[in-house]
């Protein structure tokens, strides 16, 4: 094998096109076989393998910088630079994490997993460069769906004037996570159907230098590409087109599903008898399909990730007009949705926990100060053992902190689907609703809440001495819990499910007072800014006593959840134990 | 006069070309006589005064839909739709705010006062009117200065791929609040010098179609070209170019010191021998020129406010690549800035308290999950009077709850000095200072805390029964309400200044328990989120109560200080009062 023999970009430089060739099939083979096995970001790897072999045959790493967006078309590049073992070892395929981490490698700038950063912090790299007069390139890989990012447009407008070395590598491989959204594609189509000689052109209309390869997969080619640009003292974007998927057939054929896939992907699953397990996605799905079907004027917006909520090909094609990917633009979505509820119509935005993260000043100022009253699905919201750019334990106290917002979190599928329900038909409030995680909860007893009737919680056990507050996902760790200490002390606590994340029941905790000593709080996020603290606050001046659980605040990087939990002391063991050491002190 | 005869767009219906001159000359002598007696947006509105005229005399608002970007171009609009006297009348100066607002008027359909939004916004109003196949106009008015912002740029995008009406009016004046920044503004010259036609077109490659107008104060032409797009059955640029403070000569030459002014712009001062008062803004501004002097690699990055921060034309000439102004575009000054720690530079971002709410995920993902030693100068946080798009108390729930962040409240000069030199010179934390408001408090002693001993609260006053926590400009209210409870109950609370907005120092707090049953914290911010609530959480399992003091989580709109202090009970007596009845209960 080629790869035997490169552990560091130097043992790239003297080696053949031929030798570069055979090392991308094997570096290939090597993706495709981890990825199947661990899951991962398949097809935009796939695609990127030659460009990087290029990258690092003719530019010199660590002294030339390379900043990746996302990261997504990073794990060649890790390969190149001493992390082959992770590829190559199963008993490895843990070590690193499959975004670029500069604790693992001086080749790795920054630790990136959002889209659209690399061209900004590349600007910042730059400057210090030339303020110590150097003469490094710097190069910014940047993705075709990563471009209509907010920040990598900021990010581009200010690269542009740079008076030397910038290098953006555009990596066009004419898709977003799914299709690419907007005006500007056109144009990067046209750049691609004239070889780049289109008369209107987006990057040099920013003020960049440009050139233009077809053939992005092909080593040869990109190497005199790369060689051209070299040492350029002037910014410059070098668009590629690259195969999202290259050299994997099934990949090639269906970009979208292989943009990243769970495990096994590759191997054919006998699935014909199977009944498909209903989840709150699923659920969500079927409700907002039906919701469209009825209501001309019913929206689903979402931002580049339709394959999470489960919005597919088919799904998306049905509902025509009534469905609103924004792409890679989290800002506007939320700006549009507003504006969408201003003018009378139903719009729903499903995003992401960690992406809903880009939008702060638009639930602000766009929304909330304006009370459109949209409906916001946060998925995935809660402790896990996800990597460190990607968790999502902070919306929270990102969105239950603004104004006017309504932030909501249901508990089971009757109270998931009363809440939309309320939602959806009222006109007074911006509402955002936690979609629990794990297995669906079925009650089979309809939710007829009014919700209108802000910050009423739910009583689900009248108990005594201690009353544990569920929020969303934890109130089954509170049942748990309630149970274990009346096990062990012989008395059964209350339990509530709070339901509204953005407000305090005054009266239920006044109650409370009569017959309580000690109030604890369970919330699935971080703890700072979070839901328990109000109600710490609340009771700050009366005899009870409160104790927060939830995360801290801090970046975990792949710990597992099991460990998280007890680090957190979110187990009914750990919290029992509290409570009989405060009620003995 | 012909204004006696407008009241609404209706009015301007059937007016000669000449008349229309003249309604624009008295416009313009009523927004200057009322913005030299009040302050407000000068130069940008005698800029737009002739475009909002044609624009109304050929659109059919309310039922053509404008939607103003940051409001700053509103003045003329407000005046043709019913709300002259605001203008006209002293005594209704202060009726209307100075940014569209819908509750005045359905001729506003959204509140704005952040810049970048109205492409957005007007996605979403074209959509609706897609789905009810409305035939009405859908206009966003977008200044050249706004149009560097990522919402701006993510609208764009997505605006551009209508099939339907769409209007971007764009009001170019060749700057931003100061001078525009980055590549796209080179094109921008290009089509203004080639009349439009240069064969690069950043709206072209964005997918607009795309129309020129040099003469944008010209009415009659501005009313030719309007009616050319009237109707328009896909999405197009209007360019204009406009003349910032047109019409009024010192405005005309001093742009950028005419972009808003303070009461009493145009009357001449005799000031020759007025001694220039210090102020937190004057200290920092001479610090940071200090600083920069002695290290070549010590950068000052703002987002294009560099008048808020006293960075004038010649400050910024003198500093040369030392300093950097992103232009509007918060989200890259972050990631920027983060960068340029990670080369080993000193950054030193300036930013309000309101704008630094559009930069969250790169506060969190670029900045603090990379441990970057940025300094970020958080100006203006604190409860204030303000129009409710520029409120300034969210900044400690959205900064201080991210990990790895180091938030810092100084007291007085010295404090301020103290820190800006550990932040400065230590490489382990992104750290950023909230710069207090207010007259400048000066102590003359040297503050030699090691500020890298981090969360340790400063003992100010060693008292007993109660304790005031007094963060950042409150410590003097704690100071005055312990003077209050001394004078009123007969005993000295403990008074402490925390310094640390982002931790918890145990050590004090535990010591407190040893004499203290009250622990009460002021904070000039909201307390939802904030930092009251986590010294709550902390004390919740103890004996000691505890009383938060902050602002309610609401969007106030030019409430004035004194009242919010009263609503929220945030003065010596109140606290004093409620301190007294939590004793004797």
């Amino acid at each position: 094998m080629i790869l035997d023999k490169v552990n560091y970009p130097k043992d790239l430089k003297n080696l053949s096109i031929s030798e570069l060739n055979c090392l991308a099939d094997e570096i290939r083979d090597l993706i495709i076989k981890k990825v199947n096995v661990m899951g991962g970001h398949m097809a935009p790897n796939l695609g990127f393998i030659e460009a990087t072999i290029a990258m690092h045959y003719v530019f010199d790493a660590p002294k030339d910088k390379m900043i990746f967006d996302v990261s997504h078309q990073c794990y060649t590049h890790k390969i190149l630079t001493g992390r082959k073992n992770g590829f190559l070892n199963p008993e490895d395929y843990l070590k690193y994490t499959g975004y670029t981490a500069p604790e693992e490698s001086e080749y790795d700038l920054f630790k990136v997993g959002h889209t659209s950063t690399s061209v900004s912090l590349a600007t910042g790299v730059a400057k210090v460069r030339d303020l110590e007069n150097g003469r490094e390139n710097v190069i910014a890989i940047l993705g075709d769906g990563s471009l209509s990012g907010g920040e990598a447009l900021e990010g581009l407008n200010n690269a542009a004037a740079f008076k030397s070395n910038f290098i953006v590598i555009l990596n066009d491989n004419d898709m977003s996570i799914a299709e690419n959204q907007g005006g500007m594609y056109d144009n990067l189509r046209v750049l691609r159907e004239t070889d780049g000689k289109a008369e209107n052109n987006l990057f040099k209309t920013f003020g960049f230098d440009y050139c233009f390869l077809k053939d992005g997969n092909n080593i040869e080619k990109l190497i005199e590409t790369f060689k051209n640009v070299k040492d350029i003292n002037h910014p410059i974007v070098v668009h590629i087109c690259t195969q999202k998927g290259h050299g994997l057939e099934v990949a090639e054929k269906n970009k979208e599903f292989f943009h990243f896939v769970m495990p096994r992907a590759l191997e054919k699953k006998d699935d014909t008898n199977a009944v498909p397990q209903e989840n709150y996605t699923s659920l969500i799905k079927e409700y907002l399909y039906n919701r469209a079907k009825t209501d001309n004027k019913f929206v689903i917006i979402n931002a580049a990730t339709p394959g999470v909520f489960g919005f597919t090909p088919d799904f998306r094609k049905e509902l025509g007009e009534q469905y609103t990917d924004v792409g890679i633009a989290e800002e506007h979505a939320i700006a549009f949705s507003s504006a969408v509820a201003k003018c009378g119509a139903k719009p729903v935005f499903t995003v992401m926990s960690s992406f809903v993260q880009r939008t702060y000043d638009q639930l602000s100022q766009d929304l909330c100060l304006n009370k459109s009253p949209i409906t916001m699905l946060v998925y995935w919201g809660g402790i896990s053992d996800a990597d460190s750019t990607h968790l999502c334990v902070f919306d929270i106290p990102l969105i239950s902190n603004i104004p006017n917002m309504v932030y909501l979190a249901p508990t089971c599928k009757e109270e998931l689907i009363g809440m939309l329900n309320w939602s959806i038909s009222q006109t007074d409030h911006p509402v955002a609703i936690r979609v629990p995680s794990g297995d669906i909860k079925v009650t089979d007893i309809e939710d007829k809440t009014n919700y209108a009737m802000l910050n009423k919680y739910s009583l689900e056990n009248k108990g005594e001495k201690v009353a544990i507050i569920g929020l969303g996902n934890f109130l089954e760790l509170a049942q748990k819990t309630a149970e274990l200490i009346n096990k062990n002390l012989g008395f059964m606590p209350t339990i509530i499910n709070p339901k509204y994340i953005t407000g305090i029941d005054t009266v239920m905790l006044e109650k409370l007072k009569e017959n309580h000593k000690i109030v604890i709080t369970l919330e699935d996020g971080v703890l700072n800014g979070g839901f328990g603290e109000k109600i710490s606050r609340y009771l700050g001046n009366s005899d009870i006593k409160v104790l927060n659980y939830g995360a801290e605040k801090e970046f975990t990087d792949r710990v597992p959840i099991e460990d998280l939990y007890k680090r957190y002391r979110l187990t009914p063991e750990q919290i029992c134990e509290d409570i009989t050491k405060l009620i003995n002190d």
